[in-house]
């Protein structure tokens, strides 16, 4: 990790549970879609989870403080960005918890274990190879476009390292969904819940959420749809109700 | 078909351009689904379409009044109910546009002939076998129970049915979307399209449209939901439109 990036970090409120968050915003910073997963997704006490590409390690750190009896592991190709995290579990005294490892995703299960955790999440790059431009940064084009793993290897890897019946929560354009559900279906997560989010009513989802469980029955079950803004620049009443982790607290 | 049977038929008005179907409420009535789908779908000038399972032949009565200049076959499996969706389409002088005829989906593609259609369409049967109650009557099992073809089939004969580049589309549950998304994609029916429709802002949705491209690219579209009422008793605005066929005029 150079001096000049690192000098370029801030550190920011994530305006929950006075959780902080070190970004460098050269890089990218923490998406809403993590906020959102990170609300979606089940979390039962005693979980082992492991969150492929990590990032900044938002998504450990909602987990975390969201559910004290659990055990998160970041996984995050890019040393640089996994010191980064790895900073950010030390400032909020998470480091019982949380484990940031450098590795690639597409190991993924080779590395921390086949069959060994209970929940697997991921807000994986969202353009495939072949679409769009790919960002001259090495670290903002891993983090956009498939370039060191695609969808495949997520779900590939997910499904290894989770035991049967775990479970795998996924962030994700709506438009990949047709490849999402039959490769998770391939690797025998079987979807159950899913949730589309919308700017606002009226309008089409550009955010998709889904959960499978491994080796589990045939039922989807699909959430009513979130809306995150009631109008313009005003936050619908469930989407403020998300940040103030009110929908949260009662697992706390 | 007993006279019993035919006695009991009644002749509906479906509100819209004059038509007119003839149901026997012993066996079922066409439902807010099928009226759902056949706003949903593309429809172009010069389609050649079939409707897997027409049961009253409402779908194809919908669209031959939607766009003149497409023909429609309706495949239906009971002779009895084929006759009775053949005298709505006599009674709404439909006969150059619509032809129902008798058939078993599990054949369809040998029996209507295989690509030579545009537009394939269904309003299946939504329960699988080993789910529920099968009811006594034969024709309401046929409609509501996978007795005698199932989700599979469906796609299957739908994939053979059609050009290449031709649109699949399907009213079901949202709970059988895992499984309808992977058939398609065996079949090669690409989602394009999906709409899913709630009872109410708030509420889970309970019906799902898709429709999908035969050989198309990745890339599912998903409109904003649909909401039934506004509130209890009261129709949303859409809604309402789509019972005006307000929304279909623009075609006509």
């Amino acid at each position: 990790m150079g001096v000049v990036s690192q000098s370029e970090e801030r550190i920011d409120d994530l305006l929950w549970r006075n959780l902080k968050i070190i970004q460098n915003p050269n890089w990218f910073c923490f998406s809403l879609d993590a906020v959102l997963l990170a609300d979606f997704l089940l979390l039962r006490p005693g979980d082992r989870v492991v969150d492929l590409g990590t990032g900044t390690g938002v998504i450990p750190l909602l987990l975390a403080a969201r559910l004290r009896n659990t055990s998160i592991i970041g996984l995050e190709l890019k040393e640089e960005v996994a010191h980064m995290a790895e900073r950010s579990v030390s400032l909020n005294n998470l480091n019982q918890q949380i484990t940031i490892k450098v590795g690639d995703i597409k190991e993924a299960s080779a590395q921390l274990g086949k069959g060994s955790f209970d929940l697997v999440v991921s807000n994986p790059p969202y353009a495939p190879m072949g679409t769009g431009k790919i960002s001259l940064s090495p670290v903002k084009a891993a983090a956009r476009t498939e370039v060191y793993c695609s969808l495949k290897d997520v779900i590939r890897e997910g499904a290894a390292l989770l035991n049967s019946e775990g479970r795998f929560a996924l962030v994700h354009r709506p438009a990949r969904l047709g490849e999402i559900i039959s490769l998770m279906r391939d690797y025998r997560l079987e979807p159950k819940r899913m949730r589309f989010v919308h700017p606002m009513l009226g309008r089409e989802p550009n955010i998709l959420m889904i959960e499978g469980i491994k080796n589990g029955k045939r039922d989807v079950h699909i959430l009513p749809p979130l809306f995150i803004y009631q109008k313009t620049g005003v936050y619908s009443e469930e989407m403020a109700a998300i940040f103030q982790g009110k929908i949260l607290k009662e697992e706390w």
